[in-house]
This record gives C-alpha cells, sequence and structure tokens, in this order.
C-alpha cells in the first residue's frame, strides 16, 4: 500500500483520463466518484477501476466524450441512452434533469441503458438527499450470483442506494449490493490474494469455496438467503423492463474489456420530503444499547463518512500495482499531436 | 384446523364486517385481500386480523366507510391522507388513481398516513404487474425489529413487495419483510403455540428466545443482518418522510385496539416497461440445476401462486378459534335499528 494524498491522486487520474481523450470536465466527475469510493474505504469501486476504463476507451467501447442522449416519455420517465459514455458522466446529466424535475412534478425516474459502470450507488444517493429529496438508485451487474438453492450465477450483484435528507448536516445514505459481498469485494480480494468468508460463493461447478479467483468464476451468495435473492431478481427484471438492459448471464461491459457494457441503472427522485422528528429517531438508534459482542449500533453510511473525513486530512491508501499503473498510465509520452 | 371452501370464508368475512358497518364495496375489497392471504399459506396476514379491525371500529379509531382524502402534490406525488380507512379501501382508491396517472407521466407515487393496516402488499403489486406496469410497495409497522447490533426493537418489520410484468400469463411478484421473519408470523406461531427458529429473535431483555410470545415483547432479527437492516432502516425513514407516519417505537394501530394508525404505506407505479427476454431468463432460472440439498430453483412468488390454485378448489384451512370468532362476529345478533 502507499499512502497517498487526495489531491495528488486525483492529480495522476486525471491525467490519466485525459490521455485516454477524456475532457476535463467529464474527467473531473469519473474521478470524483473513484476518489469518493477510496475515501470511504471500498477500494473495489475506486481507481483500481481506472485502467479498464481506459482500455474500453482505446478499443471504442466507451466514449469519452458523450453525456447520452435524453428523451422525456412522460413528464417524469427519462429514457436514456447512454451512448456507451463514462458512467457518472451519462448518470448525474440525467440525475441532474429529474432532480429539478421532480420538484415540478413530486417525483420522477431516469431509465438509462448503454452506460459504462455508474460505481458507488451512495454517492448519487447523497447527492440527492444533500438536495433535500429522497433518491433511490439501482443496477444491474454481469451474472455473479447464484439464486438461493441454485448453482450457477444467474444474477448481477444488483445493489441499491437509498438517500433521505434528515434534517442533520448530513442524510442518511444505504448502499448495498443484494449479493452477501459486492463483485467489486471478490475482486479486491482476488487482487490482494485475501480469501473469502464460508458461505460467500460458489467455484465454477458449484461447490463452496473461500478461493477469491475461483469465485470470480463461480457464484457469490445472494445475502439473507431467499430474500435476498428475491429483491436481486425483482431489481434485475424491474430494471431491465425499464431501461432494456440485458439479463443474467447476457450481461457484459462493466469488468471486461471485450464487449458493449448492456447493463442498466435506474434512478428515482421525490420530492415534498420533511423531516421531522428524523434526527431525533437516529439518535435513539445511535445510542441503543449494543447486543453482546457488539461496541455500538451503527447507523448505516456513518463509519465511511468518518473515514472519508481522515483520509481527506491523513491520505488515501492505494495497492501498489493500482498505484503503478495508475502513474504509468499518467505518465507515459503524449501521443504525437 | 377446519378446512373452509373460499366461497363460505368470504360470505362469513363479509357478514362480520356488514354487523361491523363497513360497506358492502368496502368489505368486499378488504376481504378479497385477507382471502389471497389465506389462500397463498399467509395465515398471519389473513382472516387472524378481521377481530382486530371489528373492535377498532367500534372503538372509533378505524373508519369503517372512508376511503382517505386524496391531494396531487405535483403531477405524479399524490398524498393521501387516510382518515382511518380501511388499509385496502385506502390503498386502492390511491393505487388506481396514480396506475392512471403513470400512463401519462411515466411514473407516480401515492403516499399514504393515517390508514389502517394495509395488509399482504404483493396483493398490491400484483394487481399493478398485471396492468403491465411495474409497481413497488412499502410500508412500515409497530416496532419489532432490532438494529443489527442491537438488543431493542426499534424498527417496524417495514416490508417491500415488487411487481413486475413479464410477458408471461403471470407477473412476477416478491414480498419480503425486511425482518428475518414478519410480525404476521410470530403472531401466528404465538397464536398457534409453535416455537421460532434460532436466531429469529431476543426477549424483552435482548436475550435469544425461540418462543413467540417473550418475543412479541422482545425484537425479532433484520433479515440478511447488518444489510437487512440498512434496508428496513432505510424504509422506515423515507416513508417516514415522504408520509408523515411516525418512527420506531412511536408507531402503533396496525396490532392493537388502543390507538390510532400512525404508519406509512408507499406506492410507487412505473409505466413504460418492457418484456423482452423476461419470460425466457425466467425460465432459464425455474430450469437451473439445484444446490445440493435443494429440489429444484424456485421464482419467488410461485409456491404460493400455486397454492392458491389448489386452495380455490380444496379449501382453505382455518385455524379453530380464528374461524369460531369469525363465525361468532358474523352471526351475532344485529343491534336494534
Amino acid at each position: 500500500m502507499t499512502l497517498v494524498m487526495v489531491e495528488e491522486a486525483r492529480n495522476v487520474a486525471m491525467r490519466a483520463l485525459a490521455r485516454a481523450g477524456v475532457s476535463q470536465s467529464n474527467a473531473t466527475t469519473q474521478t470524483d466518484l473513484w476518489l469518493d469510493a477510496e475515501l470511504r474505504g471500498i477500494a473495489s469501486h475506486g481507481l483500481l477501476r481506472l485502467e479498464r476504463i481506459v482500455q474500453r476507451i482505446e478499443r471504442g467501447l466507451a466514449d469519452p466524450k458523450t453525456s447520452g442522449e435524453r428523451e422525456w416519455l412522460g413528464s417524469s420517465f427519462l429514457a436514456v441512452d447512454g451512448k456507451a459514455g463514462l458512467g457518472p458522466v451519462v448518470a448525474l446529466a440525467a440525475l441532474d434533469q429529474i432532480m429539478q424535475r421532480a420538484q415540478e412534478t413530486g417525483i420522477a425516474i431516469a431509465a438509462i441503458g448503454n452506460s459504462q459502470h455508474i460505481g458507488m450507488l451512495g454517492w448519487y444517493a447523497e447527492r440527492v438527499a444533500k438536495a433535500g429529496q429522497v433518491g433511490i438508485v439501482l443496477s444491474t451487474s454481469e451474472a455473479l450470483v447464484h439464486p438461493w438453492g441454485g448453482r450457477r450465477a444467474l444474477l448481477g450483484t444488483n445493489p441499491i442506494a437509498i438517500g433521505v435528507p434528515t434534517g442533520e448536516p448530513e442524510p442518511f445514505v444505504m448502499d448495498t449490493a443484494t449479493s452477501i459481498v459486492s463483485m467489486g469485494e471478490i475482486h479486491d480480494r482476488a487482487h490482494r490474494g485475501v480469501p473469502l468468508e464460508d458461505g460467500w460463493a460458489l467455484d465454477v461447478n458449484g461447490a463452496a469455496t473461500v478461493d477469491a479467483e475461483a469465485a470470480k468464476s463461480g457464484a457469490i451468495a445472494p445475502f439473507g438467503q431467499a430474500k435476498g435473492y428475491a429483491l436481486g431478481l425483482a431489481f434485475e427484471l424491474m430494471i431491465s423492463a425499464l431501461t432494456g438492459a440485458a439479463l443474467g448471464r447476457d450481461v457484459h461491459g462493466t469488468l471486461d474489456a471485450d464487449h458493449p457494457c448492456n447493463k442498466g441503472d435506474m434512478f428515482i427522485v421525490i420530492d415534498r420530503a420533511r423531516t421531522d422528528g428524523l434526527a431525533g429517531y437516529l439518535d435513539i438508534i445511535r445510542n441503543a444499547e449494543p447486543a453482546q459482542g457488539f461496541a455500538s449500533v451503527l447507523v448505516p453510511g456513518e463509519r465511511g463518512r468518518a473515514l472519508r473525513a481522515k483520509r481527506m486530512r491523513e491520505g488515501v491508501p492505494i495497492a501498489d500495482p493500482v498505484w503503478a499503473t495508475l502513474q504509468a498510465l499518467a505518465d507515459a509520452k503524449e501521443p504525437a499531436a
């Protein structure tokens, strides 16, 4: 691990993206998202992802310039063709439009197909909630999760994030995959050579494994057994129905450098939120007596936020191979004009 | 258990509700909901609930006639004051309005406060999906779930149902509490004297218990540990922010006969759904090779639907005390006019 100050990490990432043909504005958006993941301790959704995006741009699978095409299908439904644009660039352009529209209509949705990986969903949910609105963010991914009772990966990790303004200085934000761990965590552990926990994954033959590399070609368990499976499947079906995204094992392009990215993303913004009583309720939870074996009762998102504050001051630990790759991509000689 | 044909159960329930002053139309809606739960094997959300609703009407805590007051706060946000009306009566009046509105705007929400228990959420999600739209239904309840790492009940069981049209004759419908079991299941087991499973619940002192009666005054675990807790808390906060519902231990009135009902309900209907590929994907899941210890891979909602078909033909098993109570309420002498 190398401890890197945020501004240095930002500069290196921005240079690498600029070399790949990404405009300054788009590179800022993409880098902000990755850095926020690094700051919160979600390295799996951080700068590790840069190399793949650069490869995808080089191969014509990602468009570094576009923010996609947006069309209103009714006053509150924004259909978005990402045109292979960068995930957060396409998503933010759509999100800002539906946040504004929801002020008027009360609720609005953006259904996005054909963009790159949109990264950590909590980043978007926090943006919405900071603006005083409720945000629900859903996304699909490559099939890496087995149905409850199955042995083969047939569902994405299909995460959800929800942001709610609470009247406190920072909003409530939760963000979780419907898999027992995120695909990113599997990749990060494979990258770092760290084993998985029991019950997390099956290998390619459907046998239990703690080898992260084996799990990459196998299947992760849904969280919460049948209930988490039901939620993940509902998200896969709903997102496909609304965005035209591929399903199950036909989904590609958030991890590889070979296929167009055909997963889907869905943002719902709801206005008219009142915060009466919410802060007091959260205080009751924070101050609740912990169960045996727990030091305290946590509110989702707050540990990551505290870590972010610390890492803003002290720097972000980045895995050495990731940092070396970033620097190489940033400092390679400019191609001849 | 008494095996009762659906039409007989319907007649008895309708008579009991009529005696309590419920109009024929409202009684039909309320009874349809309870019977659908009985048919699907969710006795906890079935006719067991009738006695309490009758008591609440008698005590002036529930209004048997009203369908609430609805106000559009923007073209796509329907704010509903249930005026203490019956849950499904208030909910359906709102749901039908937003289903129609979503055809035009693409998405619409109903945020409902101050109605009685709305029952099994899948019933509503199925209605929406059968109309070719996506339905998301959320509700809060009395605090019966402990935060992950806590020992005291501070959250509702906060269920979610999602319905998606798939191009198959029946839509996809999932419906699950964010507790490891539903509050209804705890009550049903207490009613039947059946113990809980390990890890489901804590007693009033925060110690693990398998006694359903003890769990009623204690706390149920969230499903999926920290992840299910995060979801349940997000729903509690979001629903309160949008409906004005009470929070945590301030929620009353879905189980007791002493307090106004101050939980909240939230319906989102999304139009513009396409079903391309969904049926084929569900077939892949149904036909997937099961893991060791499983006979097959199930699609959520289908076991209940098969049971419903069987019970339509063969009758519904109703617990003897529940059936005796229903008959007594239905056949009591009419009060003097």
